[in-house]
């Protein structure tokens, strides 16, 4: 029992390609895993709908993702970790994690002058997660948030290093360096792909907590706590990572392949509101 | 029969608030009519999704705007109107009109040089459905189509005289003022509301067409034609529009608000995967 469920998949899911980063922390750090992704490219974003649009969405992925017989879920995007995981993990029986906690947890040990600043979308920002959550490890940190909605889309236009995208991270940056943060949360998946125009705005002195590779390492502890860590390699050649999506498989395709280092070979387009 | 049909409300639907721009004009040109507009926030952006996304959603609006009992559908989208208008008006027994064939119509009109530019989404552009029906009126015409992926988030995050959007704009169109247009499609519901930007930066000489206010003359046409236009005046304090969305009606309602010089009472959550 405890080998088949070794040998079973982690199932990942996100809004649409940011999860991605998710993956690919995962891939590194745990890399004899299967994975199986959802990215739900019909209704991307979700950042700026609401908590019961959300939830309806998340559950319906992790419906489909128990039909793949996953060992455990994780909640490759901020805005689905703030507003539907703790409903959701209350209605299945594998265990889930979501991409808050982990850089909650590593912003609360790193900050030296507890000054913690938070970039993420509309809606993980207006639920505060983070700031709840560091404030339960260490209630005298200072948290402040700050939504940042154009940054998805200038990632997803490819503006990675480019004079527009730095003078909008100077803008939306500006209220969290006038009060001296010393550390910053990457709360939104895409953010990491445009890290070093964030960290050249904030500055040297200011540590980036990635929270794609803080959940990859949770993930890590959790499987060998539960005892189903993968510690087979891979026969060579076996296809460990399967990708589906609710719309245009052929550019999540071709996207994937520009963040991941395995060439992925298919993706597949199911209808999610089945699910 | 025709009384009660001239008393039935105009439907009207895009994929989030860009719609509102056209619901504007039919305001304007025909103020005696009543309005159901539908905006599918859940579900919103559709400019970057398949066309069988764009049509397995816009199906399901026509059939809710259909329990509406609207005399007739305006799709006041450009995405829906180049992905899902041929297919569904075929599926239906009132007129639907779009947004696409009237703005090719004026633009094929208007253009002395015979070269026009359509700025529009990634789909819209990539139907080359503007090009096919300019082309249908008058051959000799050449139509260069850009994409402008971050006009629409510009746009919502409120920067509609900006240094960043000209800057966006400038990037955009420097190809179509290279060609030497002297037409210009803005071929997105988002786009009048940054006219002055693109009217900025492709110069005074460059005509640029606005379809929602075509649409909505071609509606008056459409609705005198069939001998179902209303012309009786509203009772006073009546109620003639009515919203609904498929996620944040607070948020709808403010921005709704913004643009139309009537003040939305309020807007409707509706569950669209049900229809």
């Amino acid at each position: 029992m405890s080998d088949c469920l070794k040998d079973a998949p982690i199932g990942v899911f996100d809004s649409g390609f940011g999860g991605l980063t998710v993956v690919r922390e995962i891939m590194r750090q745990i890399p004899n895993e299967k994975i199986v992704y959802f990215g739900d490219t019909a209704r991307v974003p979700y950042g700026s709908k609401s908590k019961e649009t959300v939830t309806r969405f998340s559950r319906q992925i992790t419906h489909f993702l128990q039909t793949q017989n996953v060992k455990t879920i994780v909640v490759a995007c901020n805005t689905a970790s703030a507003y539907a995981l703790d409903e959701l993990e209350k209605e299945i029986d594998i265990p889930m994690i979501g991409v808050v906690k982990p850089g909650a947890k590593v912003a609360a040990d790193v900050t030296q002058n507890g000054k913690v600043g938070v970039i993420a979308t509309s809606a993980t920002i207006g639920s505060e997660i983070y700031t709840t959550y560091i404030k339960k490890l260490k209630p005298e940190v200072s948290v402040t948030g700050k939504a940042c909605p154009l940054f998805v889309p200038l990632v997803e236009e490819g503006l990675l290093e480019d004079p527009v995208t730095d003078e909008i991270a100077s803008r939306y940056l500006l209220e969290l360096i006038d009060i001296d943060i010393d550390t910053l949360i990457l709360g939104c998946t895409h953010y990491p792909l445009i890290r070093n125009t964030i960290q050249r705005v904030v500055g040297e002195k200011v540590t980036l907590v990635n929270p794609a590779y803080e959940t990859a390492r949770e993930l890590k502890l959790l499987l060998e706590e539960k005892g189903i860590l993968q510690d087979k390699k891979p026969d060579l050649g076996e296809n460990r990572y399967q990708f589906f999506v609710s719309d245009g498989a052929e550019k999540f395709k071709t996207f994937a392949n520009s963040i991941l280092k395995y060439g992925i070979l298919s993706a597949k387009t199911i209808s999610i509101e089945d699910y």
